[in-house]
């Protein structure tokens, strides 16, 4: 997906987020917003958001001398989640169907956003979650795609949703497929790093890979360019590859493999894109 | 009010709001950011929204060649609330409290603004504000300043808005008051102007006039630095001033006279500033 003009009111208000995540610093605030501002001016919109993000997100790591702004929010969500994870374990092994739930709670997780301007409430969503059907021909065709397969390679968005990601990869591995799990190599936003994977013990229960390692800065969604060796041969290989929110789909919605695209949409040009509407549950095969 | 940081990304979302409408020409909309972000690196926090919103919009009818972008968007909301006025009297007129519920859709109109991120619905704000008394004291101290007044000074805000104040106009004129009604010299955002204030024939029921005028570009809120000095006297020696929306708000918030701020909060710093909620209805005498 291409990075659009309404992009550049959402990164100034990002960075300033960021900035006031580092520090209480209103100097260093003003600063970061001056240098993105600066950026902004010269950067192509041909790249997509992710690509975008990046550079923003490097400047700000540089103004702010902090090498992860989103440290404490992570670990909050992450807090917030494994708390939860109980509930919502036996949500889904009370559900009549498991695999649905799963799906339909891995959707939902990533609300847990901090890469985005419009903010929902993880909570409501879960209770709303369990009343509606929201998927047209995703979940049938999702679960069409499951019958030949056997590695699947699954894109991690952000900390804290990982725990909602765990509750569906537990019911894949009951159907004995291969998990590659993969998460950034770098701090990015609150995306999740395989720090993040191990406090949700998903590595004890999947293959956990860095998608950009040899990468020194990492995008908040994956980017085929900037991406290891080793994630190209497993995106060109399994047989299946689950992709979560919105980064993700914005850097691989024009790549030329099936990828299913777990989301809930927080910004109205994926909306467009997508052909969904903010705030709902994406479940879409794009091939 | 000052300027904060928070207003920097939304000023930036505005101006391409504006140039969108004055224009489809893409590249004209990249250049109208560019410019705009280079000029915000170098703005004073010191100044209020209102001008530094006059700046930024100043350049934005500069590289558009536009002279008024939002022409188009102020006669649709002119019509439509033309179109309702005749339904919105009756409301006032079979209330057991015509002036209260003036006030309340008086208030209520203020939600037609192309100045500001949040946008609510007219239609269901009209029929909430009839079920909801929304004011703690101030309306009680609006009838009690009433009492000992024969001069309003009332700012408006928006066109299409007009309509609305024009409900609580003919309320204030029951009881004889005198009315000047100020409206911007130049256009500017959706703020109404001398032609808007003739479409809804407020120059038949009261006195009509530039509040910044001498100024070859008005400020969308009224900042005394800018003002006329018709409207300084006036000002002064009014027994009332009804104060509508935030934009007046933002320029007036630390005067030294009472004035009846009416608005609909539409950013949480004015929420904050005003200490009300995104979304409310306000009905405020600040000191």
């Amino acid at each position: 997906m291409n990075t659009y003009l309404d992009c550049i009111p959402c990164f100034i208000k990002q960075s300033l987020e960021a900035a006031r995540m580092a520090t209480d610093d209103e100097k260093i605030h003003e600063e970061v917003l001056k240098v993105v501002m600066t950026h902004l001016r010269s950067i192509s919109f041909t790249n997509s958001p992710p690509e975008l993000s990046k550079e923003v997100h490097e400047i700000i790591r540089y103004i702010t001398k902090s090498k992860d702004p989103y440290k404490k929010a992570k670990e909050t969500s992450n807090r917030m989640a494994k708390k939860r994870y109980p509930h919502l374990k036996k949500m889904v092994e009370e559900s009549d169907d498991p695999l649905l739930m799963a799906v339909k709670l891995a959707i939902v997780g990533n609300v847990i956003d901090f890469g985005t301007s419009n903010r929902f409430d993880v909570v409501d969503m879960i209770d709303n979650v369990v009343k509606k059907d929201f998927y047209d021909g995703g979940y049938t065709q999702f679960k069409k795609s499951l019958c030949n397969t056997k590695t699947v390679l699954y894109l991690a968005d952000n900390s804290g949703e990982i725990f909602f990601d765990k509750l569906l990869i537990n019911e894949l591995l009951k159907q004995d497929k291969e998990i590659t799990y993969v998460v950034r190599a770098n701090p990015i936003i609150n995306d999740a790093t395989i720090e993040d994977a191990k406090y949700a013990e998903i590595d004890k229960i999947a293959t956990v890979i860095e998608g950009d390692a040899g990468q020194k800065k990492s995008t908040p969604g994956m980017v085929l360019d900037f991406a290891s060796k080793k994630f190209l041969e497993l995106f060109k290989y399994s047989d299946m590859v689950v992709s979560k929110g919105q980064g993700n789909y914005e850097g691989l919605s024009d790549v030329n493999r099936d990828v299913f695209f777990m989301l809930v949409v927080k910004c109205p040009l994926v909306a467009r894109d997508i052909d969904g509407e903010v705030g709902s549950l994406i479940l879409k095969v794009k091939k």
